[in-house]
Parts: C-alpha cells; structure tokens; sequence
C-alpha cells in the first residue's frame, strides 16, 4: 500500500496541424476505459485568469514587446499550474496538457528574439520546477501542417500567421529539445496513420502507469 | 555640443496615502514650467496592454497565484518600459514615474512569499536593465499613512485591503532599499509639509538636469 498517491503528467507538443488534438482525445479515451481520471488541459488559457492572458496575448491589436509576451505566457503558466495541474497530480490524476515548456522554449526561444535558455529559466520559475514525466511531441514536415491547417480553412490567429520559415525553426528548435532529454521525450512522426500514432503513445504511457 | 540627448528617469515610491501623486505634480509643473517636456506615468496600468493586465491583476474575484501576480506585474513593466519609458528617454524627455521596481520588490518581495532578490531579478529581466536616475522615497509612517486613506474615504482595492502589519513590512522594505543605494534615492519625510517636500525633490532634479 502507497502512502502517497501521485498522478502522472504528460505534455503534448508540435506545430498546429501535427494532431496534438486527436492523439490527446485518443490517450484520455484509452485511460478512462482503464479506469484512470484525466484532466485535460492546455495553455494558454486553462485557468479563467489564464483566458484573459489569453485574450491580451493572441487578440491584442497593438504591439506586445517579446518580454511582455514572455511573461504573460508564464503568468498563465503560473496560474495554471498551482491551481490546476498541481492539484490534479495530488489526485493521482493523469494530467493531459496541450503545449507546455517546451512550446515557450521553442516558440519564444528559437524562434524569436529571446534566447531559450532565459525563456527555460522564467518558464521554470513560473511553475515552481515541475517537469513532465513524458512528453509527447508530434513532429511533422512544416508544408504539410500548412496544408492541413489550410484546408481546415480555419481563422489564422497571430502566432499562426507567423511565416513558414518561421515554422521551420520551430521545427528544429522542438527536435533539438528531443534530443537533449531522450528520456522525457517521445518523438513520433505526425504524418503517420492515426491508429499508428496512438498505438506508439499508448504503449510507452503503459509503461509509466 | 552632445551628439545624444538623453531624458532622465525618476521614479516616486511609497505607501498609498504618502502623497505621491501631489508631488509628481508639483514636479512635472516645475519641470514644464522650466521648458522640460515630461511623461507622467505609473505601473501597473501604464499602457493599453497594461489595464487589461491591472484589470486581472486588482480586480480578478478567484485567487491569483503569487508567481502568476508576480509575472503579470513583470509583464506589465515589460511593455511600459518598451512601448512608454524607453522612447520617450530617447526623446530626452522627463519621466515621472508613480512606482517602480523597487514597490515590486518591497510589496511582493518582502510582505508576501516570493523571495526579494528573485522579484529584482525578474524586474530587471522585464525591463532590460533599466534603473531611475532618482527614486524618490515618500516615506510615511503606516498609521498616518491609514488615517489618511480613510479620510479619503476611497474604496480599497485588495492590495490596499492588506493588514496594517503587511504595510509596515512594505515600508521596512523601501528603507531598507533606500539604505542599499542612497545614490539612486531620496528618502523624504511624507509627513512634512507640501511645498516643503517639494523644495527637497526640486533641489535634487536640478542638480540631475
């Protein structure tokens, strides 16, 4: 018998199009028929302090400076994590969460003006520490996510209007994050079939459970 | 003849009720009336970004986690010292500033649970290293400072909601930063009268300009 219950706590992460939406839905499914409770979640925007971040982040019509930018998504970051995802895990819960860390490191990092090292910094700062026992990154050829998000012909927000290169260094920039914590990270080629996809996540979630 | 005109930063801290706002006026008239261009301005709300964030930050009815308050004041700053400060000191204007960094530091830092020298750190980072020429310190006893709140008759707002202890932490922390750099500040005895704080504050900027 366990003292102490501990929840589990997976992060989701790639491009827009890469199917972090689908594979989340097909891991809760899966560990809900297992009799496991999920809390899925995402940032920004998973605390109703978070949505208004949210809102000045991606709706805001003015410039936002990249510091400010920056904070922002780690207030949301902070609010998020003390109030939602660290509660869940003392559940014994298996917390989903769509982007987290490293989404900041690369989007901000690499892919900005700021350097990853100080966005990895603040971003842990924010959340006291607490890293994902896995994260599941769906990683897709840059032409094919646009296509994908073009013929869902949804309404483009700021980061997604962003330009394909930009895209691209993203790309590399979650790869390079891959490769330096094998161990946290499951990298999974996006492009392959659905079922194949999940079949691949639900095996190496098994594994932690 | 100077290839660079600079403007010149100052910010005014202190308790509510010290009289901050009464003698960033008397200074900013001084100023224009000796042919200065000046920008009074004030964290958090400085920018339009920035109500939305003292929006969340004063007026958000859930808990707010201290880190996520922290890193929405840091962004707050961020975009006014980008977007208001820096450009209006490239201009060479005087800024006339109702709270900075250093209220960061002794509100956040010293009355609540986030260590001091993390929310310096964090500021700093915000504002890319930007420090006032002059803080002026209006430093007032807490009970006078109470009395004079009341007499107001203002309806407070949460921070203004603290217990009389958090505020005599809040002002052991400006002293004690004043202390650190008695360059950069000019502590002033709240409690003297108007124009007699007011001559103290001009005899200094002079010797600035």
């Amino acid at each position: 018998m366990r003292a102490v219950v501990t929840g589990l706590f997976i992060t989701v992460e790639g491009g827009d199009g890469s199917g972090k939406t689908t594979q989340s839905q097909l891991l809760t499914d899966w560990l809900e028929q297992g009799g496991r409770t999920v809390l899925r979640t995402r940032e920004p925007g998973g605390t109703p302090v978070g949505v208004l971040i949210r809102e000045i982040v991606l709706h805001h019509r003015g410039e936002v400076s990249p510091r400010a930018e920056a904070l922002l998504y780690a207030a949301d970051r902070a609010q998020h994590i003390a109030t939602a995802v660290r509660p869940a895990l003392a559940r014994g819960e298996v917390v989903i969460q769509d982007r987290y860390l490293d989404s900041s490191v690369a989007y901000q990092g690499a892919g900005r003006v700021l350097g990853a090292d100080e966005i990895r910094e603040l971003s842990l700062w924010a959340a006291e520490g607490l890293l994902p026992e896995l994260t599941i990154l769906l990683d897709l050829d840059e032409d094919v996510a646009r296509g994908r998000l073009d013929a869902d012909n949804k309404r483009f927000d700021r980061l997604e209007a962003e330009k394909s290169d930009f895209h691209r260094r993203v790309r590399a920039a979650f790869l390079g994050l891959a490769a330096a914590e094998p161990e946290r990270f499951l990298v999974v080629d996006a492009a392959l079939p659905v079922a194949e996809i999940a079949a691949v996540i639900r095996e190496r979630v098994a594994a932690l459970l």
